[in-house]
């Protein structure tokens, strides 16, 4: 999977028959500022008086001063007595002195003007009362416990400077100061051109669905929902089909209009069919053609009619980078406020990661904290897969000229998520299980605010993962050929030093996956030596990888009579998809995977599925709901029902 | 000014003749569990069915599950030719093969589906075109540079789990997985109560302006724009006076609506006129009455009807402090989301701030980054200000059980601005002049993206802060006895390690500030010793006291002869106001000050102002403003116009 992205963002770029290259090629860096510097965006929007009570988020066009001193009047700051404080110069404790309610002295509460002649409070504290008189022992001074006119504004004064990006607490001094209309930059307004001959719109996709060979139009809304936070007002048009007269007459339609910003969507490579680039290339000027980031190599910058117009890549991950890097911080820019960057943790990889030389990569993590530490584990790096987006907790970004990051070294992460969310987020690497997805969507019923993250990386990576301190929860089901047993004796193998508690999660059915209908009549290992047999296996370290080798030991196979042997999958749900897909005849791998997939499922074996936990963790609230759900009759149910595991065990304490 | 905003927000809760105490304080911490236990959220909020593409922020009300797979086709990953992989099978170097495009290989573009009985594609790259056919010297297997069936996401697989709030991502997400319509919670309404009878309606403040004794009610505003976060429907009712009856019906009224949520604004607090709480006691129960927290003590925490309900004090800042730590996150708890907290940072006060023990202050700071520092100047503490939230950079929380904070202890301070607006300002550290404030307001002109944040902690500290790194500039007014020179003698002295610049600000005027018609006739450092005279003096380190201490040095007069001598102020203008409030019969001060007040004056002698900036900031283009700003005509005209001032040297590097 990993090879295929780097290729499918990769290579696009390169020479080759029939195709252009990319003649503009620019690192990240050096395109945005070829990119912004080439407009001049002082008065690149107009402006408009709008209601001080709608102008939050909005950028003021001018500085803006008090009308009206805040507060208008001297008023008390404390609850007491109004007085003249020359009649209290002198006043000691012994001295003390007599003065007239009504007369010397007025009752005042907080935020009440001053009688005239008055300047100063003296707190009710200070004073004795007796009837039609008070008694004080101490003077007070001029404005004393007073909030004098102006003290929070003073009329005349600046308020607000121009290019100020209205918080809500503006709000409150704008209309505490007597202003109740400003000026502030228009909004924004931004074209999305969707464009493709695969690509369906929603509405149809939602009545007719849609057909081999389409695509829903998910990249638009994607996009106008990014411009959320700013001021931008997105006006989609409707899908282009790839065809280049009818792509250049709209985009020339786009910048031609009242748009300040114009987006293409999809064809911005240089594939035969990619347009964009010569559309743009006739109709005004390419700035930048690809950058060197990935995902969202293949953007297009450019310069039409004075607008900024910006080709989009595709692939939805790529789509979503490139619009974060060039579009959200040029809708700043026209404003004219700071464009805000999301907050950074560091962090540590689970894993080493290699990254190729001169590509920026944006490397998609979920993050975890494991006692001091706070975890990333990096998922997949497609670039056509949007669920790397909306599963990830932040991103890596490796720069260019890294060929990767290693396993402890400490890095940057940009957050996705509230900080809250990593602190609530359960760590669990090792061997993949549906059971853990499912273990995910009921937690958050149970506690909406804890989440999990998990990693298959196979049982023994879990193991490794517990060891270094990077896991709370290794998920298990390593057998031992020598004793029958599960999972605990590589345990006592590889984690010695560190005293853990050993749960079972379920037992489960493991089997061959074949196409519905069995059509090549598998029915058991011994099948998987026949010539006309595709397998698929699992990768090295994995539970069900050495449970295949089990039963090739016994039946005495030699793992080279078995076409396919070699060729790898990460997960069950992996081989059951390369089952489904054709690209093999059968896999070795769980029931709940064939059943997901409507395949159908040969019974090998039953094995045990275990969660390995530090004891050091035993009593955090993390994993005492993770046990409480574990051992709920709920819980037992909903596995029951996924058919293909037992539950006899579930929750049982092995250790 | 401190003195007086710790009044307002601290003694309202004490014993005292004719009013109440708080009942129910609590701390933060306290209160907040308290208040947010109190209610069961499960099932709080109703749910409803919305398009997916309107569902940015709301939050899922069950776990979603694909019912498409994505892509729903084998697709190419590459531009080339699709192929069935065994024609390509013993294909080497040595081995090349022609295939006949249209029957055996097919050329295809990336994202389209592969034509039947083929499993893979071959890379344009690697094929050498012939009319007709292509040639091929290596072998592809199956589903190589194949995007398969469900790559990204599996029909059936869990998209978002509930209690999830959708971003952007999701959105994309959910589409491609043929997900149209979302249930998610309804929105949860507020209800919003103003109060009070000084507080005018903006409505009517627009058409008639606002009589003395009358304020803008701008509170509802600035918190309804604080919901924009929260995806909260807020209704604003009609202000209510101070009358008892009429707001606990209105309340009543409010609790038996179909709001989700309750607040009243202002009429919080202890005072004679504050009747939510008795309004509260009656119709339901009062949880929390005052919190530790400074602002926002006068909180009332209420449940009325199984709703929530809660007093809101009246002071702006205070009801903002209280809004986001109660009303924000209990809205979230509602959703059922995590509650984003603000982003923070390690800074390090430009001056020891001292705190009232008990009580969790909420102190307003500006922020500057000085080389690797983050550096905070502690704003005007008092309530009432809303200006002190609009300025600020960020909050630094003072613990309840702590006394203050030191001047080199590193502290966590919460962002209000985004981190870039810090780079922006420019930290002046040291004794205190009006020039400054006159060059923060004007470089606001010059450069509305740089501002100014000064503290005033005398001559010596600025030098040390500028040997710690702590300042862009400090400003510098030291007296050298021994030389009968200006600063440059401290700076050799106290910065010998750090090469800087020192450039003149203004030479002032120095002189004893006495009561308008100076009625105690004084007219020289010798009457300082009379005994009906009573002085306030400047603190250790200030350069005005170190002037005094060399006068009397001159005049052979022993500082115990002069009353007062030890009592301290840490600004001119805290020393001018001392003389005009009668504390004092005279002070040494500069002649702005007692102009200000309104003061008489008796020049003594002037002295040269000087700003020190690290040779190592020089060029950059803070320090580069600032000096053009110091340089020009009407910056000069402003200092003269002022008084007491030459500014014959205005703008000259001394060294």
């Amino acid at each position: 999977m990993l090879e295929k992205t780097d290729q499918v963002t990769e290579d696009i770029g390169q020479v080759m028959p029939n195709r252009r290259i990319y003649l503009k090629m620019k690192s990240l860096k050096e395109a945005q500022s070829i990119f912004f510097s080439a407009f001049n965006f002082t008065n690149f929007l107009k402006t408009e008086v709008i209601s001080t009570t709608e102008s939050l988020n909005r950028v003021t066009a001018k500085p803006i001063f008090a009308r009206f001193s805040s507060p208008n009047f001297h008023c008390a700051a404390m609850d007491g007595y109004a007085v003249n404080a020359e009649l209290t110069f002198g006043v000691t404790l012994d001295q003390p002195k007599e003065l007239t309610i009504g007369k010397e002295v007025f009752a005042i509460n907080t935020g009440y003007p001053l009688p005239d002649n008055t300047n100063a409070v003296i707190m009710i504290e200070n004073v004795v009362e007796k009837e039609g008189k008070i008694e004080i022992n101490k003077a007070v001074y001029p404005w004393q416990n007073v909030r004098k006119v102006g003290e929070d504004i003073v009329a005349t004064e600046l308020i607000l400077p121009p290019n100020h990006r209205i918080t809500p607490y503006d709000i409150g001094a704008l209309l505490e100061g007597g202003i109740f209309e400003v000026e502030v930059k228009e909004k924004p307004k931004v074209i999305i051109i969707p464009t493709g001959n695969e690509v369906v719109p929603i509405e149809i996709a939602q009545d007719r669905g849609i057909e081999k060979g389409q695509v829903i139009e998910s990249n638009s809304w994607m996009l106008s929902s990014l411009l959320n936070t700013t001021n931008a007002i997105c006006e989609k048009w409707p899908v282009v089909p790839d065809e280049f007269r009818q792509l250049k007459t709209t985009i020339q339609k786009a910048v031609e209009s009242d748009a300040h910003l114009v987006i293409i969507l999809a064809g911005s490579s240089a594939g035969s069919k990619d347009y964009t680039v010569l559309a743009l290339e006739e109709l005004g000027e390419v700035l930048v053609h690809g950058v060197t980031i990935m995902p969202g190599k293949p953007t297009i910058l450019a310069k039409v009619n004075n607008k900024p117009v910006i080709g989009n890549p595709g692939y939805p991950v790529s789509s979503v980078i490139s619009f974060e890097q060039f579009v959200l911080p040029i809708l700043s820019q026209m404003q004219g406020f700071v464009y805000e960057e999301r907050p950074k943790l560091k962090v540590f990889l689970s894993c080493p990661v290699p990254s190729k030389l001169g590509i920026e990569e944006f490397l998609r993590v979920k993050l975890g904290q494991v006692g001091k530490n706070i975890v990333a584990t990096p998922m997949p790096r497609t670039a056509g897969s949007i669920t790397t987006l909306t599963k990830a907790h932040g991103i890596i970004r490796i720069p260019a000229q890294r060929e990767g990051i290693e396993e402890d070294e400490q890095v940057e992460a940009e957050l996705l998520v509230p900080q809250a969310e990593i602190f609530n987020t359960i760590v669990i690497i090792g061997s993949h299980d549906l059971t853990i997805d499912l273990l995910t969507s009921e937690l958050k019923k149970i506690d909406p605010f804890l989440n999990i993250s998990s990693s298959n990386v196979g049982s023994l990576s879990g193991l490794m993962a517990i060891k270094k301190g990077r896991a709370h929860l290794a998920g298990t089901h390593l057998f031992d050929p020598e004793t029958g047993i599960y999972n605990l004796t590589y345990i006592d193998r590889y984690l010695p030093e560190i005293p853990v508690k050993v749960v079972n999660l379920v037992i489960r059915h493991q089997g061959l996956i074949v196409p519905k209908g069995n059509p090549k009549k598998i029915k058991s290992i011994e099948d998987l030596t026949r010539s006309d047999v595709l397998f698929v296996n699992r990768q090295r370290g994995a539970g069900t990888r050495i449970l295949l080798d089990y039963k090739l030991k016994q039946l005495n196979i030699n793992s080279s009579q078995i076409k396919g042997y070699d060729c790898e999958e990460i997960s069950h749900m992996a081989v059951a998809v390369d089952v489904l897909s054709g690209r093999a005849d059968v896999g070795l791998g769980i029931y709940a995977a064939a059943k997901a997939l409507n395949l159908d499922f040969i019974p090998i074996a039953v094995e045990e599925y275990d969660l390995v936990v530090p004891e050091t963790l035993w009593e955090t609230k993390k994993i005492q709901t993770i046990l409480q759900l574990i051992n709920s009759h709920k819980f037992k149910q909903a596995v029951e029902k996924m058919g293909g595991y037992e539950t006899s065990k579930t929750g049982m304490v092995k250790r």
